[in-house]
C-alpha cells in the first residue's frame, strides 16, 4: 500500500508525469479507508471491515467514517434521531417519482432526484461545515426512500411512508416490501451497507471529490458519483452476476461447464478480479458466508451451490479471485430485491463515504485537476467553407 | 506545454507518484484542445482560437471538435438541421421545470433536467459511437431550450418554443427574450460559444471523463460535469466579476479605488489569474474586444471604461493578467442576459468540449482512478457501545 511503500512526491520543477488511467498516482491524502490489496484487508479509520461487520451498525459506521471516532450511545441516539427526521421526500419529488416511466433505469432515477432534491433544499449552497453534515445526513436518509418509492410505483403499488423508528436498513426493507422485515434479513442488509460504505478513492468517490474541488455543493457530487457508480466497469457488474446465476437457473446448466464455455468464448465472467485486490477481497468472503446462511435459512441451496462451483471452476482455470460484486449479487437477490436495484443499493451504502469525502476535501480543498497530453494536429488555418 | 516539454512514463515497476491535486500529471492523451501557457495560445483540433472565433460558427465548431474536420457545407447543413430537429424538450422536462422553484440555482435546475432528459430518451443506455453522436446532439440541442424556458418561467412568462430555422445562437436568444436577436448580438453571442466550447482537461471536462470511464452513459457524465462546472472555482467565477461591476456600479464608486480597496484587505479580485496561463488568456483578448464593441453600440462606454480601470489597476498592483471570465461577464449582461444564467451560457458551450472527450474517452477507453494515501488510523479494535 501507498503508505507502506516508498513514494515520489512530485514537484512543480519537475517533468510532468504521465500516467493512463491514473494508475499508481496518489492524488491526495485521506484519512477514511484504507485497502492493503497484498493482504485482502479493508480498514475504515483504522477498523478492520471484518471487526465492524461483526460489532457496528451502518449507523455506527456512517459516524465513524464521518468523526473520525464510532460514536457513544447518546451520540448515536442523536444521530440515528437526526437521519430518521429527515426520511420523507419533499412534496414535489415524489411527484417526480410518479412522473417517471416505469421501465427508466433504476440509477438514472436516483441520480435525478438526488440532483433534484437540491432545489428543495434551502441550504443547498451553503457551505459551512455544519451545513454540509446536515446535508449529508438528508441526502444518505432521503436515498432509501427514493429507491423504495420508485421501486413501488414502478409495480404500481403505493410508496410506502418511512417508518419514524428503526434503522436505516430496517426501514428501508419496510419501505420497499411494505412490511417490517425479519430480524436476520435485517442484519444482513445492514452488513450488505457496512461493507460498501467506503473503499479508498474508487471511481465514483473520486468524483465526488473532483466535483467537490470546484467548490460546488454536495447534491452537484453525489449526483455525479451516482453516475459514474451506474457504470458496468464501476457499480454495475452485481447485477451482471445476478443475471448470469438467473440464466444459469433458467437453463438448467451446470455452473462448471457454463463457465468453462464462456472461458472458451473468451467472454467475460462479471465478478472476478480487482485492479486493487491481488487476493480475495475481505467483502467478498464476508458475504460468501451470507449466501450460504440466507440460502439454508430458505431451505434452497441452489444459489449458495451454483456460486461455490462457479469460484471453484475460476480458481481452477484462471486462478482469478471472486470479487464483492460476485457475492453481493445472490445476497440482495435473496433478500427480495430486483436484480436492476443492486447497483442504487450499492450507491446507497457508498453515500455515506461520498460524503465523507467531500467533508475531508473541503476540510482543505484543493481543485483537482490533471493535464491531458496534446497529441492532435497543429498549424492548421480555417478554409472558407466552399474550399473545403 | 505537455507535448514540448520532457514527460516522464510513469510504469507500473516504479513507486507511486504523489501529486496532489494532480498537478503536473499527465492523465490521458487527447486530439482535441492544446493550452500553450506561456504563449497564450489556445488551439482547437489544431486551428488557433482567433481563427476559429474570426471564420467559425460555433456549429462549424461542435463538428471540428467531434469529427477533427472542419465540415463542409453540405455536412453543416445535415448536422445543423439534426441539431434543430432536437431542440423542443420532452413534455415531462417542461413540467418539471414549471413546477421548480424561482429561486432555485439556475446550474441546479440545468444539472436536474440533464440528469431527467435521459428518463425520455430510448437511447440512453445504448453505446455504439452512432447512438452517442446521436445523444451530444440531442443534449446539446435541448440545453438552451432548458435554460431559457427556466429562465422565462421563473420571470412569470410562458416559454417559447424553439424556431426550427436559425442557428443555436439566434434559436436561443430568441427562446429567452421572445424576439429576434439583431445580427450583431447573434455574432457576439456566437462568438462566446466558440470561445468557451474546450479547454483541455479542465475539472468538468476531467469530471465527464471519469464519469464516462467507467462506461457510465452521456446524461450521466454530462449532468455531473454541470455539477463540477456549478463550482465557484470553475465556471461561476464570471457571475462573481459581474456582480462587482454591478457593486462598483450602483455604489457609484472609482473602479481603480474599489480595486485597491480589496486588494488592501486581502480580498480576492475574481476574473484575474489562472492555473494554466502565465500571460493573458487569448479568450480574454477577443472577449475585451467584444466588450468594447457592445459598450459603443449600446452608447454608454461605462463596463469597458470599469474593465479597462481594474486591469490597469490590477496590473500595476499584482501583475496578475485577466482571465475569460473577467470580460465574459460585462459581454452576456450587455446581451442581456441575468448574471446568475452566466455559467449556464458556459456549461451550453462546454457541452460541446464535454461530448466530445467522451467521444474520444469511450473511442480507447480506460478506468481513470487514482489511489489516495491512507494517513488515518491503524490497528483500532471496536469497543463495546457503553465502554466508547
Amino acid at each position: 500500500m501507498a503508505d507502506q511503500e516508498s513514494v515520489t512526491e512530485l514537484t512543480t520543477d519537475k517533468a510532468p508525469i504521465k500516467a493512463r488511467g491514473l494508475e499508481g498516482v496518489i492524488a491526495l491524502e485521506s484519512e477514511l479507508s484504507s485497502i492493503d490489496g497484498d493482504k485482502g484487508q479493508l480498514i475504515y479509520r483504522g477498523y478492520d471491515i471484518h471487526d465492524l461487520a461483526d460489532h457496528a451498525s451502518f449507523e455506527e459506521v456512517v459516524y465513524l467514517l464521518r468523526h473520525g471516532e464510532l460514536p457513544t450511545q447518546s451520540e448515536l441516539d442523536d444521530f440515528s434521531s437526526h437521519l430518521r427526521s429527515e426520511r420523507a421526500l419533499p412534496a414535489p419529488i415524489l411527484n417526480l417519482l410518479r412522473e417517471t416511466p416505469a421501465d427508466a433505469h433504476p440509477m438514472a432515477v436516483l441520480r435525478t432526484a438526488v440532483s433534484a432534491l437540491a432545489l428543495y433544499d434551502e441550504e443547498a449552497d451553503t457551505m459551512e461545515e455544519a451545513a454540509n453534515h446536515r446535508k449529508a445526513d438528508r441526502i444518505l436518509a432521503q436515498i432509501p426512500t427514493i429507491i423504495a418509492a420508485f421501486d413501488r410505483l414502478r409495480k404500481d403499488k403505493e410508496p410506502v411512508a418511512p417508518l419514524d423508528h428503526g434503522s436505516m436498513a430496517h426501514n428501508f426493507l419496510y419501505m420497499l416490501n411494505g412490511e417490517k422485515p425479519g430480524a436476520a434479513a435485517e442484519d444482513t442488509f445492514d452488513v450488505c451497507l457496512v461493507l460498501h460504505a467506503d473503499h479508498g478513492l474508487n471511481a465514483s468517490t473520486f468524483t465526488s471529490r473532483v466535483i467537490g474541488s470546484t467548490l460546488s455543493d454536495m447534491y452537484s457530487a453525489v449526483s455525479g458519483s451516482v453516475g459514474a457508480l451506474k457504470g458496468r466497469l464501476h457499480g454495475g457488474a452485481n447485477q451482471e452476476v445476478m443475471r448470469m446465476l438467473l440464466d444459469i437457473d433458467e437453463k438448467g446448466a451446470d455452473p462448471t461447464s457454463y463457465i468453462r464455455d464462456r472461458l472458451d468464448a473468451d467472454e467475460r465472467v462479471m465478478g472476478f478480479g480487482h485492479r486493487v485486490y491481488n487476493t480475495m477481497d475481505p467483502r467478498a468472503a464476508i458475504l460468501r458466508t451470507m449466501v450460504k446462511e440466507l440460502s439454508e435459512e430458505a431451505g434452497d441451496m441452489k444459489w449458495y451451490e451454483y456460486t461455490t462451483k462457479i469460484h471453484e471452476t475460476m480458481t481452477e482455470e484462471t486462478g482469478i479471485d471472486p470479487n464483492v460484486d460476485f457475492f453481493s449479487g445472490p445476497t440482495y437477490y435473496q433478500l427480495g430485491l430486483d436484480p436492476d436495484l443492486f447497483t442504487t443499493i450499492f450507491a446507497l451504502s457508498r453515500t455515506a463515504g461520498w460524503t465523507a469525502h467531500l467533508l475531508e476535501q473541503w476540510a482543505d480543498n484543493r481543485l483537482i485537476r490533471p493535464r491531458a497530453q496534446y497529441v492532435g494536429a497543429r498549424d492548421r488555418t480555417v478554409a472558407p467553407i466552399a474550399e473545403r
